[in-house]
């Protein structure tokens, strides 16, 4: 969902994309991220922004930056592979940033697919990986379905119980879709994503019934009380939360919620792990049966008559597809205070800062 | 959810879960289905009453019949497999009932997982499944982990549309638990599945709010105008029944929806697809060291606190585990309806009818 909004539009900074990823990549190498990994956590940052899921695009620079500085996160981290089986792999991040071991995954797992027809790789041990929707959509791009889930620190109540006890933990499945693009479905396990209600506490907005409680536990629509989200459909977002973490983070012997709980310095540190399932259509069917097919499924849904006060019916992805073609032609909209801290970042490490976008 | 709620208690008649499986299987037999195939849709059947599925149990023996005689299901046909790939298999049930499909896909899944590390069996063109945790657990039993989901025929909102537009299409992940047994997700995409919304109509009971719409598209909590529930959290449940539209029927190459829209006769057929996929977790780490982390995750989350007004906070799977102990000990309740329809069935077929359970 654009961040735009009418009442703030007027002090937005629209960047070329191009440039933003620029400079972000300047940031990031020179803070001794190999040039190539700079490259490439950029490019996963802007991705999010052009998609309009602004709560993980580059306002999170100065959050990568503060891993850095606490030794949470090691810039130049090479991560290794393991491959146990043919179909599987398990990339151990070495605490590098989250799209350098995610983007290394989708590799594995397309290449275990390439082999076996599915392919699963595993992270160990990485962090923030940004928006997912971004890593399985790659595999897409290479002709596969892909599934991606990423497990985090407990930050999300647990259905029937008090505080946070779980992760957010988002899903992601693409699959291509040829004349309709891609089904790209990018969901948190919570009704609202912290990042989104940050965004609605900015926008001076309320949050609807049912997506946060207080400190306290209250049931609030207030951001400004909102400290714990809650799971989405209650006990099936709490139940999908929870199977990610043991999918996520115990295939990966990197357990999250236990040590957490138990509120050791070791259980609090943040980490987060994740996995990319690679499906190669070809195995199954021609690329281009699958995708017709596809189309045709997603042409049923936008034909449905739509709901009183819809006005239009509309299939994951669709309007992140719709941003992406605007922000690419006419730029990304920051809001002053990210702008600030980014080129307060560039100007600090020697980084040129570009102008405003043309368009 | 056990159904042997206060007020109807009186009605309900026990069996044992032998004694019916026994039944059922005869039924079954009776009906040209081959005596393995029997037993084991009985044991499908019995399982979802064990674990307190009523809705996904021996209910359902009439609506198989009914498949049968108006041939939309093939009581004596042998599903064939393909094995394009080392990790892939196609099951194609040519309209056997569910259970014997998806639990050939169970065995093909675990086959490829043991060869690759993981293994995926997508199932084409078979009828009710029943209750997909069935399956899932039974990969579990086996050290794996297991993810199923199904896909059916439309009877479902899609988030801003009117009309059933995509299915309630359940997923069910589970993941073996060493000391907690087992943690079983098994979920519908809907608010409320169709059966749950019969079993409260049944009881006189209303629906929660935001679960269902009558066929005009209003909302209701009235279970007897109820006509299409809606998807669990708008739009993430509406997606996902779409995805899995995409992964268990578009890979299979019998898509649903498309054909469910244009409204042709063949497009309007009952049938279900799904598919399961297996993780060996032999592959990542000792079993032994997952099912520990997984019973120290299930451990942590209920030693949580409490909310306000809920007596224990439980893990996916758990109130299935303690239905199945007691109905194991003291018998299946079966309403006096289901018991009618079931030994009417039997007697018609000379299927010997069982007496009440002991206990």
């Amino acid at each position: 969902m654009p961040t735009e909004a009418a009442p703030a539009r007027a002090a937005k900074i629209l960047v070329s994309p191009d440039d933003l990823a620029s400079m972000v990549a300047g940031i990031f190498a020179a803070r001794a991220v190999r040039p190539a990994d700079a490259a490439a956590v950029a490019d996963a940052l802007v991705w999010a922004n052009l998609r309009g899921i602004d709560s993980h695009g580059v306002s999170r620079v100065p959050r990568y930056i503060e891993l850095f500085d606490k030794g949470e996160s090691v810039p130049d981290a090479v991560p290794t592979v393991d491959r146990p089986r043919a179909a599987v792999a398990i990339v151990d991040a070495h605490a590098a940033p989250g799209p350098i071991a995610m983007n290394r995954a989708v590799a594995e797992a397309i290449a275990g697919a390439r082999d076996c027809g599915i392919g699963w790789a595993s992270v160990r041990g990485t962090v923030h990986t940004g928006a997912i929707g971004y890593y399985t959509s790659q595999a897409a791009e290479a002709g596969m379905a892909a599934v991606g889930v990423v497990a985090g620190m407990p930050n999300m109540a647990y259905h029937g119980a008090r505080g946070a006890a779980v992760a957010t933990s988002p899903l992601s499945v693409a699959v291509p879709a040829g004349r309709r693009g891609l089904v790209l479905l990018d969901m948190a396990t919570a009704v609202l994503a912290l990042g989104r209600i940050a965004q609605l506490k900015a926008a001076g907005a309320e949050l609807p019934p049912g997506a946060a409680v207080t400190a306290d536990g209250e049931p609030t629509t207030d951001p400004a009380l909102a400290k714990v989200p809650l799971p989405a459909a209650g006990a099936k977002g709490a139940g999908l939360s929870l199977v990610f973490e043991l999918l996520a983070s115990g295939l990966a012997a990197s357990p999250i919620v236990p040590g957490y709980h138990a509120g050791t310095p070791e259980g609090r540190r943040h980490r987060q792990n994740g996995f990319v399932l690679a499906i190669d259509v070809t195995a199954f069917l021609p690329l281009g049966e699958f995708t017709a097919t596809v189309a045709d499924t997603v042409d049923a849904i936008k034909a449905l008559p739509p709901a009183a006060g819809v006005a239009e019916v509309l299939v994951p992805g669709e309007r992140g597809q719709r941003s992406e073609l605007g922000r690419r032609a006419s730029g990304i909209p920051l809001g002053p205070r990210v702008w600030r801290e980014l080129t307060g970042l560039a100007a600090s490490l020697d980084v040129p800062v570009p102008g405003p976008a043309a368009g």
